[in-house]
């Protein structure tokens, strides 16, 4: 539960909000490389953070993140030409090159004192395991990008897509680092004698242990840059099914569903604005590359963690056609009448409101995760408006982590799964 | 007319404000019983009063009415799972009764301090005449159900529908008051020789002397539970045909239409919100079970009262596509253009605004209901507030009324027409 | 650039600001003739000034615009019969003449004293040039119509017609006085090795000339009743390729491409509100008829100024489909992708946004007729709201004018090109 105005805190990321001054000190993808295929290809609009701008990928291949108002007469940029060097304006002519410099006025006068002198708001951009990544912040504090596992892989060896979800980012994000709701939310109905769900990759044990124990114990270490949380689920004969997530500031996580052996899954919540919010969605094997038959069957959301969507990255089942529940699958077949676990996720982080209210919960031993990622969160960005810089921005490297499920003896500390899961008691790859 | 502050209490029913406090001192319908067919079936969203409920029939036929958000973070209840004994939020599995009484809490341990202390909003309801029906008020203030005549007699005797109106409570209430209108509104094309509108119950010699005489006289009797108000057109031969409407607080009425021996037809007014309103709409025959012709032609908008239709009972001819309103047919056929008693009052009333501008009136004689109403209902709302509790939310068995036409000899006064035609003077059934 | 102040000043239109009043001491057009084609036949919604009305044409063929609520109970006379002499609100049969009088309230008793008393708000209307003209200012302060030159000639010599745009008057109209564009705009894709647009009227040699001088050379006249302003760009051979605009208070404007010879197109904003604007359209020639194939071309949206249009005047390509903008056609053969001259314009006006914001340009030499036009206006309706009426409106016989283009020797001054192309220095017509 939090006080109306951390809500407020937590939930605003626009220009001059505390979190929204925290987020713009960390590089954050703003659109698939795919979205911009081609050098001089269409530009394409983008909101992030509350800002209208336009990306293009320029004749050298970079790509350019600028504000869409031409500086003349504020004709949009979205529209322009995008030729050789830069994007050029419909109306007039000026053009643009990738840092927002106006480097051609065909209607000034050669000599004329405005010439090398205009420019518009432009973001720097990298590309980085697939995603165009781009910096809003002040220059003089700009990090490395941080080495997310897949982005340091072969190209092979990773599947990136990203989603839209009708919702504020910050609850859309409790809603990966709560595993206690696997439990219910993505189970087969309980009536069922069974327990196969066509929709997720589990198998039938790791179902009964999920539905058979919701209240999981959590233990949560603190590391550089987040947090690791362990989920204790009693398994069968003496052992223990762990599930561990990561979280890394400010809105990466990873999943914990992957077994050894299996690929990893991993997401990064970036704000439209307040009110929606991109999920990057990838997964991502280490040792291996994906096959065709994973890659398509991601790109269909399969496996749970993709979305089935249409045309925009938008889910095809989504708040607007309540997610297309079936009432007589939900008695029959499955908790919520839903297909597909991200959708029910969708569906459960959708309906608490467009902006959650934290003021009313009851919160439960299982959402500690929530609570500290909240804490972590809301102190950060209090933090940096009382002049204190994110510490985590400057920590690249220590962004390569992973996490996933292990089956145990139930003697172990977290620790000791940790160490003999991932080799590091905080899933860093070394 | 009235002044800018009295229009505003008049046409506000939100939660706090005079109107909708006074609004809550009485049961209302929230829904056809049809709505929630089975026990176990799937929860119904509900908008009233401003407020956002979901509705859901239990195990035993019970029906719910509960604020949407699961007491532990907020999930929508309306798409949780109907099971045995409550509702389950899709999220955590937390299951509500009837009552709003958290009656499970899976991922809380057992014997936890939490158990048995958690609940949401819920409001009593009860099934009365085909519909269900809640009361929103103060406990210790609930009234019996009002004993609407309909709900009285046999299922077969009635026929239950409604459809939304895209408008404010208080001017389409208006409408129903005013039987003036009836002369204009829902008359054939005036240059056609003939008194013929396919639309109407009415025969020709009504269809002729409500035309012939716009400006019918008025008598207002109030009784314990709202007014009976009687309006009185030249017939032929010295005789008055006299049209009879009833109005109770706080929101329903009587038409004016049946004549001895036909059935009766009435309705219920109950805000969504202040810009639109559900029409509860119930025609019944004291005597007999209706007829399979009679339930078919009130299904597809027959009679006037009903309008047709689509999913949601939201009428087919509506605000949204101008009513379909045929200029030649205005021009030559019918007064409106537009099909259907029902649409055409909700053509004309929707036309006032979403909410009327009661402020530059020129009100004449044949307004007199609707002043008589809108200083009863002002009186009482303004009463409320200053602490004084509507007596007739406590008079139930007085709701046991009926309205009609009457053809007499013109010589007769009110009272003396109402003795003849219902037995009463204010048209209370004995 | 203007201040933020100064900047609403020039885009607010509504009742009571100072733009707004100053508008309101011209005609407008409201309406084209042929949306209210029959006498007695169906009304028409207008939005003008942000003003919702409604407008008729009675028995005698006059135009009626009026408020739309019926002074009784505020029905919505839209809805209501257009009959013998008046317009008959649907709901108590009140019926209203063209000047807003209410002629007959046959639910008033005769002889009551509201009879003759009650009038609605009604503009005076005209009909000029296949348009209904409209006058909302004090009647006291009523001129002539403008003697616009389409108006003057028959029927035969002109072709009118409008088109809507999504967004405020005084870019769109800044977009007319702004030549300069054409240079860019409408031209084809530049690398393409040849000067030809199927969708301008320009031969090659102009598109060359265009395209070849983005620099025009402009000089400025005021006369009494806007200014022209008269763009040079170099031509072949010692000569100058000259384009004249006319700018004629509050909002018309002629265009600059006619050749001697060719028709005139002239065009007139008027605002339904702050965020969306009617462009009455017009062409005409004074020495002949209009050909059947120009007027199918013009009515297709041929020749450049006219657009394509669908169903209420909204052209096919507009704001929201992006104007259909074919990436692969602008990479290739257009600068824009768009089709059609007149979408090309309404592209670059919609894209500075809804209301365009003038704080934050980068003025040139080219936008000098802009920067006039601002400082016209701008002192205009400052000056009426200090109690100056505006001269030109009471001149009405200044409005003949004419523009277009000229190629002559590059010695001439502007004046003297004026002499030599329409016998005055202004283009007034003798």
């Amino acid at each position: 539960m939090l006080s109306a105005n951390d809500n407020e805190v937590l939930v605003r990321t626009g220009p001059g909000t505390p979190m929204g001054e925290y987020f713009r000190r960390y590089w954050l993808p703003v659109a698939l490389s795919e979205e911009l295929p081609e050098r001089d290809g269409p530009p394409k609009r983008l909101r992030m953070l509350g800002e209208e701008l336009v990306a293009f990928r320029d004749t050298q291949g970079r790509v350019g993140v600028i504000e869409p108002a031409c500086a003349h007469r504020g004709a949009n940029l979205f529209y322009g030409r995008n030729e050789e060097g830069g994007l050029r304006c419909i109306y007039h002519g000026w053009k643009y090159d990738v840092e927002g410099r106006c480097i051609e006025m065909p209607n000034v006068p050669a000599g004329a004192a405005m010439h090398g002198k205009v420019s518009i708001k432009a973001y720097p951009t990298r590309e980085f395991g697939d995603m165009v990544w781009a910096y809003f912040g002040p220059r003089e504090k700009m990090p490395e990008l941080p080495h997310l596992e897949p982005g340091l892989l072969p190209a092979s060896h990773r599947f990136v897509s990203k989603r839209l979800q009708q919702c504020n980012w910050a609850h859309s994000m409790e809603g990966a680092l709560d595993t206690a709701h696997f439990s219910f939310l993505h189970m087969p109905a309980p009536k069922v004698g069974q327990y196969v769900n066509p929709d997720t990759g589990a198998d039938e044990k790791r179902l009964r242990w999920l539905r058979d124990d919701p209240m999981p114990q959590f233990t949560i270490v603190e590391h550089d840059v987040g947090f690791v949380v362990g989920g204790a689920r009693r398994a069968d004969d003496g052992q223990a099914y762990w599930r561990v997530t990561q979280f890394m500031l400010p809105t990466h996580s990873i999943a914990p569903s992957a077994m050894p052996g299996e690929f990893f899954q991993g997401y990064t919540w970036v704000p439209l604005d307040d009110e929606s919010v991109w999920i990057y969605t990838y997964a991502w094997h280490p040792d291996r590359a994906l096959t065709e038959t994973e890659r398509a069957k991601f790109a269909q959301g399969g496996f749970g963690q993709f979305a089935e969507i249409g045309p925009g990255y938008v889910p095809l089942r989504n708040r607007t056609n309540d997610y297309l529940i079936d009432r007589d699958e939900q008695k029959h077949r499955s908790f919520t009448g839903v297909r597909g676990i991200a959708e029910q996720d969708a569906l459960a982080q959708d309906s608490q409101g467009v902006i959650a209210d934290r003021t009313k919960e009851h919160l439960t031993a299982t959402d500690v995760a929530i609570v500290h990622f909240r804490r972590l969160m809301l102190g950060a960005a209090k933090g940096l408006a009382g002049g204190v810089e994110p510490a985590a921005a400057q920590r690249a490297a220590d962004y390569r982590l992973r996490a996933g499920g292990a089956l145990t003896s139930d003697q172990l500390s977290f620790g000791e799964v940790m160490m003999q899961r991932f080799g590091s008691e905080t899933g860093r790859v070394k």
